[in-house]
């Protein structure tokens, strides 16, 4: 499939809607029940939970979507070169997951020529969903949401996931930026993204995400009147090298967002 | 009120269900919708929920039980030398409160001449409720909890509130703590001590804990089969200063606890 132009047609939002419905209904029942623990190559543990959604989401991506690209956390890449490719994480959130804590969410992107243009942060199990993409506002549950974020770092309540994702020349910078923020909370994953869009949280500093964890937080975030970039203030993109990982701040407002980044490379 | 032995009766129990669902109620509706952010003299943010969510209770206690002590986080100490005192923490977790993250909660306590013997961990929003106490298997929403830990540090899953928590002479245990087990998962306040009674999660650590963080959380891992205790393997207990911090270690087994204990003390 060939376009010159995204269009993000209401068959496509529907679809979206239905890919979450069908990862939920998989996830759901693993949860807080048995988590399934497997160790991949890397032995990073991942969850039966996540292998299903995957396979939930694909299945119908193969007889709906046949042209487009895929890329999923658990099962790789088709067609990168397609027009569209959709990015998939069924749980985001793996150690959340794993210790019964429900700041975990299934992650569903789209990609068009290589920009994000539209994403779900679906919660299965709190019945919770963010949806925001081209010419579709942020909603929560159906309804509209907003970003609501203070101007002044120095005023503002950044989430991060975990410490250990700021290792190496990222100790620095990090470093400096918690000692310009009024707080950090911490733990949340894509969660977090949805409660900056929401309005309840200024911003989000993370490092070492995947292609699969960020392409759809981004329009959720744009859609909303927030920021999502690169610590390198540039868009988020898949390259030509879609394994690298991705060092991104969010944040509610022009200023702050500003402000954020002079620090991260000051 | 003098007794000589503690009893927890059904009626005491009874009670301390209506003092959760008197603070749930009011707390509920500042979620999500307004935090009511107020400075208190030491700048720590908190909220009107907590304020009116600790009147509740005392409204409830003062007309039921006018003997007996009460240790609240807002209003402060009442006859700390009765020999029933309640601890109140009507919003543990300010900052995921704040934050629109629902991980936080309302802890109830109760000691007899010091010694912890009922607690509730309450989360109204989700409508969760971890109970326990002396005779008081643990439960969850009214079914039974058991912990389910492994036995050894390098398997184990702890989890952390905030890396402030770990200031001055707490740096160096918890850097080699940290080293120790085989993931820490970050965030989560009182809520991580019901996941460790459910089996969910292997243990907790933290610091910097008050009276009112503590108190509600020994009985709810005691009856689950599980430990709380300080840093150097003492019981929790109200001590002639109640304004002391408490570096607690929670686990899901003897030997787990055993072997976090050395380490913090190595």
């Amino acid at each position: 499939m060939t376009t010159n132009s995204a269009i993000l047609t209401p068959e496509l939002i529907a679809l979206a809607h239905r890919l979450a419905d069908a990862s939920g209904a998989v996830i759901r029942p693993y949860f807080r029940t048995e988590n399934g623990v497997v160790d991949k190559a890397d032995g990073t543990p991942v969850t039966k939970a996540d292998r299903e959604g995957e396979l939930a989401i694909r299945a119908i991506l193969d007889v709906e979507r046949p042209g487009d690209g895929i890329w999923g956390e658990e099962f790789g890449a088709n067609d990168l070169d397609a027009d569209y490719v959709w990015t998939l994480d069924p749980v985001d959130g793996t150690k959340a997951f794993m210790t019964g804590k429900p700041m975990w969410g299934t992650l569903i992107g789209l990609l068009h020529r290589g920009v994000p243009i539209l994403g779900i942060i679906d919660q299965p199990w709190l019945k919770e969903r963010w949806i925001g993409g081209l010419g579709l506002p942020t909603t929560f549950n159906g309804q509209r949401v907003q970003v609501q974020s203070v101007d002044r770092l120095a005023d503002a309540v950044f989430s991060t996931t975990a410490l250990d994702m700021f290792t190496g020349d990222k100790v620095v910078p990090f470093d400096r930026f918690c000692r310009s923020v009024k707080l950090i909370s911490w733990g949340g994953d894509c969660y977090h993204y949805g409660l900056v869009a929401s309005g309840f949280l200024d911003g989000v500093i993370e490092a070492e995400l995947k292609l699969h964890d960020v392409v759809a937080l981004a329009p959720i975030l744009q859609q909303a009147g927030g920021y999502l970039t690169n610590w390198d203030g540039s868009l988020i993109r898949m390259g030509p090298d879609p394994t690298i990982r991705y060092k991104v701040v969010a944040s509610g407002s022009a200023k702050l967002h500003a402000e954020a980044l002079a620090v991260l490379n000051a």
